[in-house]
């Protein structure tokens, strides 16, 4: 515990995401008072195809 | 708000999603009372292989 | 197949619950060419305390 | 886009969940190069009994 | 990992939700050649007003 | 009912997943005393770049 999923657009770096899973084990560890050993994260990259907003996918908008 | 999220057997076509997350919006919008574009969608594509219903995976079943 | 979860803010009434599931059953059934009784929905109600845009919780906004 | 699940075990204040998903926003934010405003986050927390390590439930262990 | 998400209805009982744990754990461990201490496994439970199958709410089913 | 999520890495072979969803599916049947036809498995894979454990990514854990 805590374990986190983040859902994302596909095409981000390596590096960004090794940004992302550092950071936000940190704000998590901080804000919850845990140990980062126990910060577990899940990243789900999505095609632009695979998401949509307000009825439309992200693919078909401009 | 609301966020949906649909898995889906992988095949189908770009205007499928297109029709599915445009009618399941609508269908979330009269029914929930929100606008469209607080809606939404992601779209999680499963292989045959991936997905099991009774112990078997679905890619071994007939 | 297809399985839908959908998260939501509490508060809904059973009957628009009701209407929410049959029409984005028939929404799913239609797109996707699939029998009804293929696809399974799953409500996730959640508290404002516990949805966040922007860094704030909803129970915060005004 | 990101939308982000928090699975967490029951229990935390509602100044730990602001600051959660304050920092957590902010991390994503950076790191990601998007938006605070594009940013979601939905805490799913747990009782301790629907929680399990190695087989054994939180709720039994020490 | 593996991390589990087991959607169920509400009603078991803590002694049905101990053996469910242990059991599966134990096939995960077997069939994926890992240890139970890298299984986690999260029960989210539903109620009946929160599950619908072909377009009907699984309270409103007889 | 009920429908689990497996979030593991990938690299598994099909027979090792063919005895995942059948020993899983076996185990839920036995202590939740429901149907195998009943219980439905998604398999979610990722990418060693994709999990991360103590805000590092699991590819870059020796």
């Amino acid at each position: 515990m805590p374990i986190l999923q983040v859902h994302l657009l596909k095409g981000r770096t390596a590096d960004q995401k090794r940004q992302l899973v550092r950071e936000v084990t940190e704000a998590v560890s901080r804000s919850l008072d845990v140990r980062p050993d126990q910060v577990r994260i899940i990243l789900s990259e999505m095609d632009r195809e695979d998401y949509a907003i307000a009825g439309t996918l992200v693919a078909d908008r401009s």
